[in-house]
């Protein structure tokens, strides 16, 4: 009997290693090698080259494509492979053609950084391609080095001192999003009071930490819209009375949100004088730096930064001004321990902990962030920082705040707009004026879809103060001065013709 | 005067456009164009050709380098540029050379998928280099309807009806905590009542819930550890017993998380036995697939996957069982308004709605998610479902399925191994029997010692119940029968050497 088991054992095993031989041979599609890999390589680099070379030529603002033609094998996600070539060409074709063009020069819409530069692209692809994981020191030590590298260089631009700790996340949502729950856990906030707890913005503050709010389980939190001052910014004597208000109410102030760029204007908050109120109330103090944190590489830029370096959190988007793809965010912790005690629970690999292979003296990233697996995000600024040099960003950064200046210069000289704000960073607000008797806000409505109905360039609406003002955001790395002409003339034209229609 | 001015001001405006033309040669080099674009292109394909020709010479286990040499250029953030190839090259090495090698065939730990397929990898750079946006729909209807393409397929795969939401996350910590905020929100609890609310999960559950819970305000809330039984599975019993015990208790149970596949022994929970529980107590019921989801694929696993198709939420990982690369999750909510109302604020792009150019009748992906600015996540799915197609997937999993019960079958044939558990999905689980007198745990934690030591293979640990078991997780597309065998004479060499020294 023990026989005749072995012998249908053994031909079961038989059986089993002829099934996985077999396997092998049918999966070996996934490995792709060899001339295959480099056809791969090819087609794909072609494509983006041309979608680069073709950009001018492209639309920028949203195109909304009814007449694209459907295909079943293009469209269903279906049993069998489609060829390569045809499938990257028709991804291409469809995503360039689908929206609004984010690497476009004459994008002015939303914060624009221009997609990437070239070697960002590449540290998407570099880490994917090599299976790098950068959550922990374990998986790899180098990996994360870089990041923190890359976390003490943002910290040191803003003046952190040692102590600091942070993440590189998705973008500003995430990063806020943690910076909330570490505010709340620093403070040892209990679930009961979350509703008596007052966090304090201007209505010019991202809309990030009202979502974010939610997200950490204080929906019922109070947020302030603190007052602002003219020039669209908080007031920090508004803002003491509001504490002081709300303490004596029996109410818990503990945060305060400090805009250096708003996304609508590119107001910048007064940290300074909002550090001092927050020291005196003892409020966490976060300054959202997402848009115009790496405007503090340009040396006259220094005092409108003047404050964060006393802040407890910063959030700074390199997708926006270090012109990287987008989807990378870095949040800094000024206590590095506040954000460990928030994040972690010491469980990351700790089957390892006191193994030889485990750097116990190293905080892992998963244990400074909500992530675990996360891309090796790190490598699209390292590869672009160490390629170029800080210098040349350094210069870009000061290009878009001149070409900003000089857009605003130009409008003004026409005499037919009016420009309520001084451009701070690199955001210009403005609306045309109206013959006599023509509505303001429905003329510049009108004016802006004119703008934009071409695709020529894109820009947004501004509105406050229940006025409609448009608004162009210089940032994208490949604007230049003939952009910014090509944008006034259009506008200068259209409300030319608009003005005419409509006396 | 007047005159004067104007001159003054036509001077300023020269002096300006001069600067700018300026500054536009300057950060000329951030625009990669021509010539040096090719060779970007070039010198990176080769590096990461000759890291996938060279893969198997590398070691698979972590390397904690202590050799590397140095060098100021490299390693600080500096002013100036540094030749493209040599940051490339040098980035190459450091990540390669610098911990676990999660692209390698015999590399079992964690939950290694191989770290991604070619068209995976390009799918990370191509959305990069073409700046796509695929937070709203304005930004690019095209690629918005490729990830809800990708989401549908998904919720199809488990069973889910119509009028599901999901969002492309970087992985699944951040959809568990977003389901944790939907499955909060959806129970209207009160923050005051946080303390009071209890999640039912079992030892094995991933630690994400509890790190999760941590995120969403949560942390006072209850975390019951649900007894399992001896295969490791959630017993619904144990967990109706707790349900009542903490409704007596006045306490306010709300949500259930079951696992379709463990990540330390793959162990399935009983879903459909766990959702008649959760039927009767009005429990939202989540699953985590994150590892096991894509195991749905293959007919012979439908079995376990049953009673899914009852769950309130799904998060499955296509950066394990789908093979694409780091960073890529999947969340599925059955009743999508639910993940509507929890995430959105309804202010993306709100300045453009009834715009003609904003499709109100689509939710935009960042209000079905905490994210705004993520990376376009789902090209790393479709660009290898389309052109591997769907089988050779399922091909793929059956492989691994049966690697693993192979795998087991040898370990048990030399009947000097324990084998605690059946491999359900592809983890093994096992330890070296030992003479008599010696530790059995001190003796397995040795052998692990020995079998990674010269990183030929890479498995850890898995304690459970006090004992030190090893662990074998196949799930590398690149795994095959050799790749086995060899990892199954090595511990049996390795075994027997220290069977010798122990006696």
């Amino acid at each position: 009997m023990a026989q005749s088991n072995g012998n249908k054992e053994s031909a079961e095993d038989d059986n089993l290693c002829q099934m996985l031989a077999d396997l092998k041979v049918r999966t070996s599609a996934l490995e792709v090698q060899g001339a295959e890999r480099d056809s791969m390589t090819k087609t794909t680099a072609e494509l983006l080259k041309a979608y680069d070379d073709n950009l001018l030529k492209l639309t920028c603002g949203p195109v909304m494509r009814t007449d694209r033609e459907s295909s079943e094998v293009m469209d269903e996600i279906s049993e069998n492979p489609v060829d390569f070539d045809l499938v990257v060409k028709d991804f291409k074709d469809r995503l360039v053609s689908a929206g609004v063009n984010n690497g476009h020069p004459t994008f002015f819409g939303f914060i624009n950084a221009g997609g990437g530069t070239y070697p960002a692209s590449l540290g998407a692809f570099v880490p994917a391609a090599l299976a790098t994981y950068s959550g922990a020191h374990l998986g790899n030590a180098e990996a994360v080095q870089m990041e923190n590298r890359l976390i003490k260089w943002v910290a040191d631009l803003f003046g952190y001192p040692a102590g600091h700790a942070g993440n590189i996340s998705s973008g500003g949502s995430l990063a806020t999003l943690t910076t909330l729950a570490v505010a709340r856990d620093s403070r040892e906030l209990k679930a009961a009071d979350f509703h008596r707890c007052v966090v304090y913005c201007s209505e010019f503050t991202h809309y990030a930490v009202q979502k974010g709010l939610r997200a950490v389980g204080m929906r019922e939190a109070i947020l302030r819209n603190t007052p602002v001052d003219k020039a669209l910014k908080m007031t920090a004597a508004a803002l003491e009375r509001q504490i002081n208000e709300d303490k004596e109410a029996g109410l818990l102030p503990f945060l305060v949100v400090a805009t250096v760029g708003t996304t609508l204007t590119g107001s910048v908050d007064p940290v300074n004088d909002i550090a001092d109120v927050c020291d005196r109330h003892q409020l966490w103090l976060h300054v959202d730096a997402a848009y115009g944190g790496f405007f503090a590489l340009c040396d006259e830029m220094k005092q409108l930064f003047s404050g964060v370096e006393r802040s407890d959190s910063i959030v700074v988007n390199p997708h926006k001004g270090l012109f990287t793809s987008g989807g990378v965010g870095v949040l800094v912790v000024k206590e590095g321990e506040k954000l460990q005690q928030c994040c972690s629970l010491e469980q990351t690999f700790n089957f390892f902990k006191g193994h030889s292979i485990f750097s116990a003296e190293n905080v892992s990233p998963s244990e400074l962030s909500f992530e675990l697996t996360r891309p090796f995000r790190g490598a699209q600024m390292w590869l672009p920082l160490k390629v170029f040099g800080v210098g040349v960003f350094r210069t870009a950064l000061e290009e878009k705040l001149l070409l900003a200046r000089y857009f605003h210069r130009k409008l003004k000289e026409t005499g037919e707009f009016e420009l309520p704000l001084e451009p701070e960073l690199s955001v210009v607000v403005f609306r045309a004026t109206v013959p006599p008797g023509v509505d303001i806000n429905n003329f510049n409505q009108q004016l802006l879809d004119d703008l934009i109905s071409d695709g020529k360039i894109f820009i947004t609406p501004a509105v406050f103060s229940d006025q409609y003002y448009l608004r162009v955001c210089v940032l994208c790395f490949k604007t230049h001065i003939e952009h910014i002409d090509m944008c006034f003339s259009l506008i200068v034209e259209k409300r030319g013709h608009l003005w005419k229609s409509s006396r």
